[in-house]
């Protein structure tokens, strides 16, 4: 397993720096896995209060976005760092525009709690939940390997995403024909279909900052490439 | 107007690799806005060649994408940028980023192309048209903006995202009506409906690039501020 060598290159003092942004990361992650984790078990619940607390709970990490980026750019124009120091900034500024946005996801999630399901819908959103708790899955799991820049983890919430993808169709295929069985459930259920699209892009969302970790640990941009050359990259063999 | 005054810090090598980024970044702007401009045009005419162009073209963008964050990488690395010239690479990598994503909204636009539709059906199109128009013209502007790093147009392209918020929401309205009256046609409304998302989702990432602009020029992040406070910056009044 690679791990991260913070202290090879560095002075103690842009060590610190460094260390303090990475946690301020890590705490915006916190943030965002709770609005996600928050957003399911208001829909879980039906509860609306819940649902409005994720709804109003923006701002801290958009704040967090805010500064982390400042900080970002201070470390570069101070520091000058090279290598994977650099690579380590570069692939924070990245991480935390995702973050941000899958806390974006979120709120537009956690509507569907304010809506009321008849007995027979509940199954749709028994679908939804399933494939909300394998997002969040992906999402700790990648916050996991982006603390401890962990290169097998990440290419395993990378290797996740498929299920999501396969979890998020068969959900969208069941909507639909319980849309064209019941025409006025159209805008409820459109609902549904927006939460489960936003889980699905959250999926997407975690696999690309798990290519940020592939990029930081291994010094290689695996965005577009092929399953098989990410494969390599990942395991270390030459391309 | 705010111009752009690159020459003023920096050596002339430097300026010369910044000027080529910056060159590439326009050609990449160039493909994603033929991308939509393909899309949206196949659509209309309803030419499932034009479509299928537009979905094996992703791969130029992509190859854009990742080449030009490497050499904004090594910008950084090599020339240690500060104050303007760094926040102009820093621009240029979000950037980037928002558009390549447009461009994959371009290909699930194009999509729709492919489907056929019923003559009462096609007045549908025509306001997936105007979205469509509407947006491709904050794209245009927003990248005419970045050529030209100016804050005004950057400005109005951040303001007329009102107008595209306001298009998508009417035109979802009439595609859930349409479809509550048709059940049979659910599938293929919906396919208009994921469009009509996208088309949004571009207008979003347009108003993105709007703020990198801003921030490049005044060096302030505008991102989740009110718009009375974005317009002081913009101004340059005094917070």
């Amino acid at each position: 397993m690679d791990k991260m060598n913070m202290g090879k290159h560095i002075s103690g003092k842009f060590n610190d720096e460094l260390e303090a942004v990475r946690n301020r990361v890590l705490s915006m992650g916190g943030l965002v896995e709770k609005q996600l984790q928050d957003s399911l078990l208001a829909i879980q619940k039906g509860d609306i209060d819940l649902a409005e607390k994720v709804l109003t709970s923006d701002h801290k990490v958009n704040k967090l976005e805010v500064q982390i980026d400042e900080e970002c750019v201070h470390i570069i124009a101070k520091r000058q760092p090279t290598a994977s120091d650099l690579r380590l900034v570069i692939a924070i500024i990245k991480t935390i525009a995702d973050l941000e946005r899958i806390g974006d996801e979120a709120e537009r999630i956690a509507k569907v709690a304010k809506e009321s399901f008849s007995n027979d819908q509940q199954q749709l959103l028994v679908s939804l939940e399933n494939l909300g708790q394998h997002v969040l899955s992906m999402l700790r799991n990648v916050l996991d390997a982006f603390a401890r820049m962990d290169l097998e983890s990440a290419y395993n919430v990378h290797q996740q995403d498929e299920q999501a993808d396969r979890q998020y169709e068969a959900l969208t295929r069941q909507l639909m024909t319980y849309m064209m069985e019941d025409s006025r459930s159209i805008p409820k259920i459109m609902n549904v279909l927006w939460s489960a699209r936003s889980l699905e892009r959250i999926g997407d969302r975690c696999q690309n900052i798990a290519e940020y970790i592939i990029f930081f640990v291994k010094g290689k941009d695996v965005r577009h490439v092929s399953p098989e050359s990410m494969e390599r990259t990942v395991m270390g063999k030459k391309d």
